[in-house]
Order: C-alpha cells, then structure tokens, then sequence
C-alpha cells in the first residue's frame, strides 16, 4: 500500500488537521470530527449538515461553508459517522428555524442520521428533517445499500439546498427543494481500477488489466457488469444510456451535466469524457445548462468517473448559480 | 494502460473540446490549441500568456480567465507547445499594453517561447518580455532542464501577476512582479508512484512497490534520490527541508503554503500532508499566511505530491487575495 500517511488508525483525524490548519473560515471539533463553518450557527436560517463516511473528498467537509452546509460529520474511511456525531452537529447548526440532515442512501449513513434525529428532537426539540439521496441508476440494493445508492446528485443537492437556506426559507420548505433535486437527478459511474483503505491494506476489489466495472459503487460496490476496458466514447454510452433510459431529461430549461472523478483520474481525461457526454446529450435533444467537471464526490484514489444528470428548471439554475464559499465549490463569492 | 481516453493520438484535442464545452466563459482555437479568456484581447491591460505540455491540468488552461491568464498555449502530453501557437496567442492577447511570457523552465518550453517573442515583436511590434520560473530545488539540471526545473511557484504566479495586470500596471512593472514572486518561490516533490503518457502506453519509469522517488519532476524526471517508502511525517521533512534550507522564509509577513497533489494521490492524504508540513514550518519559525492544497500541476495519475512556499510581503498578499475567475482558481468573482 503506497500512501501518504502515518498510522492507518489515524488518517482521518490527521487530515482535519490539516483541513482545520488550511482553512480558517471552518471550524473544525476533532474529538467529535465535525466540520463546521465558523459562523455556526447561523441565527433565524435552516442549518444543514451531512456527513459519511471519509474518502471520498471534498465531500462532504469540503462543502461547508456560506452557500452550502453548516456541517459536516466525518465518519472512518468507508464508515458511517455515528448518531452522536450527528446530534452534536445538529444542536450546533440550529440557529432557531430548524435542521435539515442530507443523507446518502447506504444503511448505515441512514440508520445512525434517523436515530440522530430522533435523539436531537428529543433532547433538544431542535426540528429536524432528512432527505435521502438515491439517485444511481446502476442497481437495485447493493453491498451496503436497500434501494439505489446515493451518489453524484448529492454534491448537487448540497449546493442548491444550501442556496435555498440561504434565501431564509423554511424547513419544510428547504426540504421540499432537496427532495425535488434528489428526484430529478440521476448518476452512474465506472471504475477502471480500484483503491485501498489505509485500515485494509489491501486493493477493495480485484479488477484486471483489461477489465473494467461499470456501474461501480463509491465504496466499490460491485456494479452491474465486468466488460474488457473500451474507448471513452463507449463509456460515455454505458453511462449516459441507462441515465437517460431512466428519466426524460428533454426540458426546455436543460441540465445540470456533472461527469465526476473517482480521484484517480487525472482532469485531462475527465474533460475528454465531457466531451463525449455532451455529444451524447446534444444527440438525445437534451440541452446542457450549467456543467461540473472534476472530482468531487471520489473514492479514495479510485479510476473511473461517474456521469450525474439534474433536469432544472429557473428556481434550480437559480439556486446553482447563487454565490458559494467553500473548500470545494467556490464561486461569486 | 488503462485511461479514459480513444485513440492516444487524439487525447488533447478531445479535452480540449470538452473544456470549450464545459466552459461558456472560455474560447477555445482547437486549430491552434489555445485557450483564451472570452473577452481577450482586454484593452489597456497587459496580456499574459503562458503554456507548456498537457498532462498538467488544471495548469495552464484551467487558469485562463478574468485575474489571472489570457491565454494558454497546450502541447502534446508533456511536450512544449510550438512557437507558432505562442505568436498567435501573442497577438491575440495584446491590448496595446504589451504581454508577458510565463515560461516553465524546460529547455523546450524556454526555446519555444524565445523564438516565439522575436517573431511575435518582429511581426507584428508588440513588446514582449518574458519570466521563467525556476523554482524546484531537488535538481541542478535535469532531463528536460539546464537548471531547476520550474514547478509549483508557477501556480502562484499566475495568480499573482494576473491580479498585478489586473490593476493596471505596465509591462516592466508586471514582469518584475512575476521575477519576484519566481526569485522568492522554493519546491520540491515526490512520486510513489509513475504516471503512463497515453501516446507511450507504458509508464514513464519504474518505481518499486516499496519505494518512492524524492525530487522527481512533473514528467517523472529522476529526482535526488530512491528511497524505502516512508511514513508521512518523514515525507514532509524531506520535501520542507530542502526548500527551507535554501532560502530564508521567516520573515514576518509568512508564506504562502502550497500542497499539491500530483493527480493520483487523494484529497484526503494532500490534507494529512499539510498538517505535517504546517507543524514543520511552524517549528522553523515560518508563519503561514495563505494556503492552497489541491491537485493543481498536476502529472496525469501520478500518485505524490510536492510543496512549495512562497515568501510574502503585504503586496504579494493583496494580489493574492484579489479576485480570480478561472475553471481552476476561483474567489472573490
């Protein structure tokens, strides 16, 4: 195992050090790991937080910030975070109006954040609604999944409902805007290679020299089927087909086009694969409104990419548009 | 070898295509290789171009944009541009104030841009003055180099002399901004890993299972030395170390400190990494400043990274700061 690290045990904590050092404008508790923005909470607006498990950053950490999450609950590589976690997140984020939990559907992730939120109501009668995200089209339940995994539309969500807190509307309101982002995204992804948890040692999956796994998981799940390694433009296919199959993308106010990163994959091919994807859009009559492209939601140091559609319409290109300062997504501000 | 490309003969033009795709904002000449700002030429204002091999990415087209370059010369992978595409982007980014060159130093990249100032002047009179950059400790001479090699602290500049343009500034004025940020910018890196240029199908050199290479180049140039594979901790020493040792960073205005990821390691061992440098240099008395920990110059998947420091005063630190909107840096805008 070639890795930049110390101890296996340690390398999420050792790296919110390093995210705490490096960014001033977040705050982060280290006996808790929980990233906040400094100004939590952030009085009379919905509070938002997530979290997962580590490895797959920027997210969910590198999104905290104005315009997008209050906080963030680190769990071990590939692990969940833990109830308490979530409900010292969620007292800390509440700045009176309420929080909302953004969850990825894995069983863990969505156990331990409904028994957060039963336990922060309870202790502290703090309002909390969830939204689950379940947008990958590649299998119906996985190793660590009952129902679609969430993926790719979460790094979206996060954004537009962060933007959506921030024009001062209510829970229940901000929750409605998740939910219709989580239902009008889709994602699925590929893996040309696998990666290694430090704490394992060893690579998560076999996959051969001249295999690759299409519909691979963010933990590297299995996907749907091994097929010999092919040129980018029947990835792009194998990847944009089963997401249009799955939903009508044909708006007149287009999509949000995000192809995405495992972490292993450099940005030249990334753009490459762009570029395949937006071939295959423009052929299908399906207009690209806004793009993002780069890793964003990884796996550790995984190849492959995944392709995440969002059909919009004016609130959500709004919303996308609005200015953001964090970590991992930045702009207009 | 196992990429997200077609035929390796195509892979630049297609991510090329695919950033002109994704980025409205941006123009892309696919004739020529060129990424220009939408809006160049800015009248009044001095040009910056610079340009290198591809297989860096984000640098140098994905900081193409308002705040920092007007344009982008790209090359094959890890193969200088031509002369040709620099006195194109010469004169296309020439708002009357005159350009500067922003050159890596590699013998052909340096070349290249030399022969391109002289047609550019003699073709068409525009002033054209130059900078390399020459910032990478490890090696004196290398592969590609007579002298350091030119990394990190190119990032930085870029940045940094963009924001100089911005204001106004004349083109001596501009260009001695861009010698002072090069002559008080120090790096160096490591690979535990090579990286495979398409178009070779096999990787760059071989780097045993247990070992890394300390002071490689962003083309996997040898480095100063072969080592066993080292904890972290250890590896930051040997990348701070060198750089502290050459030039004096403790003055009272700090540094900039740069952890970038060589394009294969994930965010969350670039983090790790920065804590451990960050504790180094605050052992040596070396106040941070400002921070930047991402892939950045990247070497396709190369799995390393490298740090760079850039001594600061109140000047470079406001330049710093000033807005940037590129696909690559972006805040304030």
């Amino acid at each position: 195992m070639k890795k930049l690290i110390n101890d296996p045990a340690d390398v999420v904590a050792e790296a919110l050090r390093g995210m705490d050092a490096a960014h001033p404008e977040l705050r982060v508790d280290h006996a808790n790991r929980i990233v906040y923005r400094a100004d939590a909470p952030v009085q009379g607006k919905v509070g938002l937080i997530s979290g997962g498990g580590s490895g797959h950053e920027p997210m969910h950490g590198g999104f905290v910030g104005p315009g997008m999450l209050d906080a963030a609950c680190a769990g071990e590589v590939f692990t969940s975070p833990v109830p308490d976690q979530m409900v010292e997140a969620t007292k800390n984020v509440d700045g009176g109006a309420g929080v909302l939990h953004i969850v990825k559907n894995y069983t863990g992730d969505v156990m331990n954040f409904e028994m957060a939120a039963e336990l922060a109501a309870a202790e502290t009668g703090v309002d909390v609604l969830s939204v689950v995200t379940d947008d990958d089209v590649a299998v119906q339940d996985s190793l660590y999944t009952a129902g679609r995994r969430g993926v790719g539309v979460t790094v979206l969500l996060e954004k537009i409902v962060g933007a959506a807190a921030d024009e001062g509307r209510d829970l229940a309101a901000v929750a409605a805007v998740a939910r219709k982002v989580n239902g009008q995204g889709r994602s699925m992804g590929m893996a040309l290679t696998s990666c290694t948890v430090p704490a394992a040692g060893q690579p998560t999956f076999d996959l051969p020299d001249d295999q690759m796994e299409i519909g691979i998981g963010i933990h590297g799940e299995p996907g749907r089927r091994r097929v010999p390694v092919a040129p980018a433009r029947e990835i792009a296919a194998m990847l944009v087909e089963p997401v249009l199959a799955d939903l009508d993308f044909t708006g007149p106010d287009g999509v949000i086009c995000f192809v995405n990163g495992m972490g292993g994959t450099p940005l030249l091919e990334l753009y490459l694969m762009y570029n395949e994807v937006a071939a295959l859009l423009d052929k299908a009559g399906v207009r690209i409104a806004r793009s993002l492209v780069g890793p964003y939601i990884t796996s550790l140091e995984m190849a492959g990419c995944s392709v995440t559609l969002l059909r919009c319409d004016d609130e959500l290109i709004r919303l996308w548009d609005a200015p953001v300062r964090t970590p991992g997504l930045r702009w207009g501000a």
